[in-house]
């Protein structure tokens, strides 16, 4: 009965080396997975150029499946080392790895599927995991709970934003319709209006009447005035997190405690951070393999 | 005596379902309303798209006569429940309603107007109405305060770059006048100035001898200086009133309670935000029908 | 000696009017004159519109005249109201209105001068003295009081973005300057580089090597990083000026006090924002004419 | 034995010159450097304008090789009066010195290198250095301070944008691609996606399918709001740094003081802003020269 305990065993320890990174193998992985997604983006981006791909196309095509036969095996390896393999699969870093992977298997099938191989683009999501960015953004997170606090308010903002452009839009494709093409139709004028607000201006399209000229002026003051308005809220917000904090930290308030947390990730629920020396998952109460 | 007991009761139910969202059925005619809004718009919008008004113009055209008719009998049903009719009817959103039905009816008489139907957007505006999307602003809606608080500062401000914007659009008129199509009114050369001023930027217009090139840059770093001032402005005021409202709900200041508020609207004055449990509307002193 | 007594009241009733906004005649000459500016500079506008120009030309002429007289009328009035005549003529506001008066003069004897009439425009700068509008911005203007305070760093902010569109704009040139148009000369780049830097982007010069567009997207985002500092700068003032005014509230600053001041200007040095009641200009010790 | 001594003193002298700003001598030279470089800069605009570089090309290239030589004069003084010369070789200064001189020779000898004179631009950042800017942002540099404080928040907002780009910019790839010479490979839809997120616009690429329209409409809405994040974090910054300052310069901190340093420079590591009356250097205790 030692075969399927070592198996066990196989299994934990590659648990660790993926899905973790404080252990040194941990690390090699993860820095190795940076390097492989970096490259393969690059070779996404110069395969879509046209010169260069009629040069080197055969380079590519087998760095490309050179890549892509790598992060199948680690596309498998993800879901045989997880207790719940479907939990994985239908994470969202599951659909991107399927999503980064599948399409160049497909353009065997399929003529036309081969652009799609571009989606590893998305595969730079997991840059985010992997360096864990968000502890550089402050030791008490001020700035992720602040916009977490502010999302509802910036959300109705851009809702307005929209309804406005929606609204003015609608103006100025009565105004110039007839006689500018840009303005042909209501989605156009939309289109144009939120690049406008937005303080874009490409200038593809851009007014013409008199009277279409001087709306535009208008649209564009009101851009330029309500951009203070998303900024007025975060800086708020922000603000009133870093105090909200020193009062936390205070002597006042010895509920709050600072607490290590390691980049371990239970086998189970898949849920990370875990307390340092913790020796079950927080979450789901999985034993964690501590090493 | 019966019949006009009923009558009114008839009234007062209708009342209820359309001007109030506390009921079931008036949450049912509120979302209802929203997706009649939101269809009427989207038809709109594919009804200016040339392409598509050629090959659906029928069905879109029944569309818009069975939502035409369904605003009339909301605007209709609006007049007769309230018991000032002409107050509504020259109220903000009785006007918007009435801009809204009647250029369907217009283009049966006048060919021209059709067009008109696009105002239909603006009855994107009671989607505030119906949302209620200011309560997502905070509980005590320091942003409303903040931006009402900052109007008259915003507006000096926005006056200044107005003023600022016809006296450089004048001197880039008499350097570039000569040489470039673009410039070749004062019209013309302030509608620029605002493009550049506000970083909106089209490039439609843009100066072509060294001198104006280089009052441009001027203009540009000017604009790309002054949009901190409104951002400065309404970030102060919006966290003054953070503080303030802090203030003002310690145990200090014991007169500011917090209340419940529904969104029950008085059939006499049209106010809403009525107490919990009110019994006469706050404003007019008319009784309040709750239910 | 009855005249020149005469003579002196008439000049000080004149002064009065011309130079002060709380009689009632003061404040109606002060809304006649923003009127006639307004007037003048809508129609230097309409008459840089060709089209107009050639259906109205002599109506507009003709009116150009009148304002023209009543400009002069009105620049005579200031100087012979005034005690030290030559302090007005090369204030800032004398110095405008001259140039808004004469280039109509001018356009008689010299024939290309014309165009000059648009300088007319700077009279708008006398719409803050009007309006006061700086009154607005809050009874303690603290505004005013941030953007002084943040002078200095907003100017070495603004010399920093021209250092570093100097030193771009060449390294532009160097990449971009063999292949395309946009950037033959280091001027040109160097406005490329502030039209890129300040976001605003016209488009007009666009890179178009592959390197030029890589090294163009990173002044894109450090423009796009570096707007966070006139912001940052402007709103940590305008926080603290509120902070200092509160103080200065206090009763523990019994020096700080709000006093009245009025619209009155002294006749011998111009300076203004005298106390009321106040007998002598607290400038100059010269006896103020109160009424 | 005096010979030495006296080279001694000549040297310590220059050195004085040269590196301090604090004599007479020394701020002299100073001024001089600047106006030779802004002079030298001036020239190298008008030598790359075709139309003044026919016209005065003689007088324009006299005038770059005085300053050639100037710079080679000042570039050699400053090797032989410092103690450890490739410590100011290798420095950051020194690199740029010798990359403003060298190109003049090498053109003489390689035909085609003569526009690399135009790095000569590089040497503006030496006004830093000349007019000690940095002591203008505030006496207690918070804004220095700040800055560097949400140094890392800020790359990982930067570091987001760019990995948005990508994703973005691959996406529109897919959408735009096949209709659209503007997204024909990835580095130029991610070029242009860039441009569009950090609202510059330039407008030579934009897109032309409704998707891709929508795709872009929903880029510049994110590109509007999430500029708020990096105002807000420098914003917050500053504010706490002044707040910080603020309780330091209390009583209660007696440890802060308030130093004067002058602009003298060791001779021996180059470190400057030494404490007025200073024996030795901070740094690496060699004996100052206090004139």
């Amino acid at each position: 009965m030692i075969e399927p305990k070592q198996d066990k065993n196989w299994k934990v320890r590659l648990h660790e080396i993926i899905y973790e990174a404080d252990t040194p193998a941990g690390k090699l992985f993860d820095i190795l997975l940076l390097v492989v997604i970096i490259a393969s983006i690059l070779l996404v981006m110069l395969e879509s150029v046209y010169s260069i791909d009629i040069k080197y196309h055969d380079f590519l095509n087998i760095s490309e499946w050179i890549i892509t036969v790598l992060f199948t095996i680690e596309y498998i390896a993800r879901i045989i080392t997880v207790k719940k393999p479907f939990k994985y699969i239908f994470s969202f870093y599951g659909i991107i790895d399927l999503l980064s992977t599948a399409p160049k298997y497909l353009s065997l099938i399929f003529a036309g599927t081969h652009a799609l191989v571009a989606l590893r683009a998305l595969r730079l999501l997991r840059v985010f995991r992997i360096l864990k960015l968000a502890r550089y953004l402050g030791a008490s997170n001020n700035l992720v709970s602040a916009l977490k606090a502010s999302r509802a308010k910036i959300s109705v903002f851009l809702f307005t934003v929209v309804i406005l452009a929606v609204i003015l839009g609608t103006i100025m494709y009565l105004i110039e319709g007839d006689h500018n093409e840009g303005f042909a139709n209501i989605p156009k004028s939309v289109y144009w209006c939120i690049v406008t607000l937005t303080t874009v201006g490409f200038g593809d399209i851009a007014p013409q009447t008199p009277l279409g000229q001087f709306i535009a002026a208008l649209i564009m003051i009101l851009g330029y005035g309500i951009i203070a308005v998303p900024t007025g809220i975060v800086t708020a917000e922000y603000t009133s997190q870093g105090n909200n904090n020193k009062n936390n930290t205070s002597p006042n308030n010895p509920e709050v405690k600072k607490v290590r947390l390691n980049s371990q990730s239970c086998s189970n629920c898949l849920k990370s951070d875990h307390r340092d020396g913790a020796q079950n998952c927080y979450n789901c109460g999985e034993p964690l393999h501590n090493t």
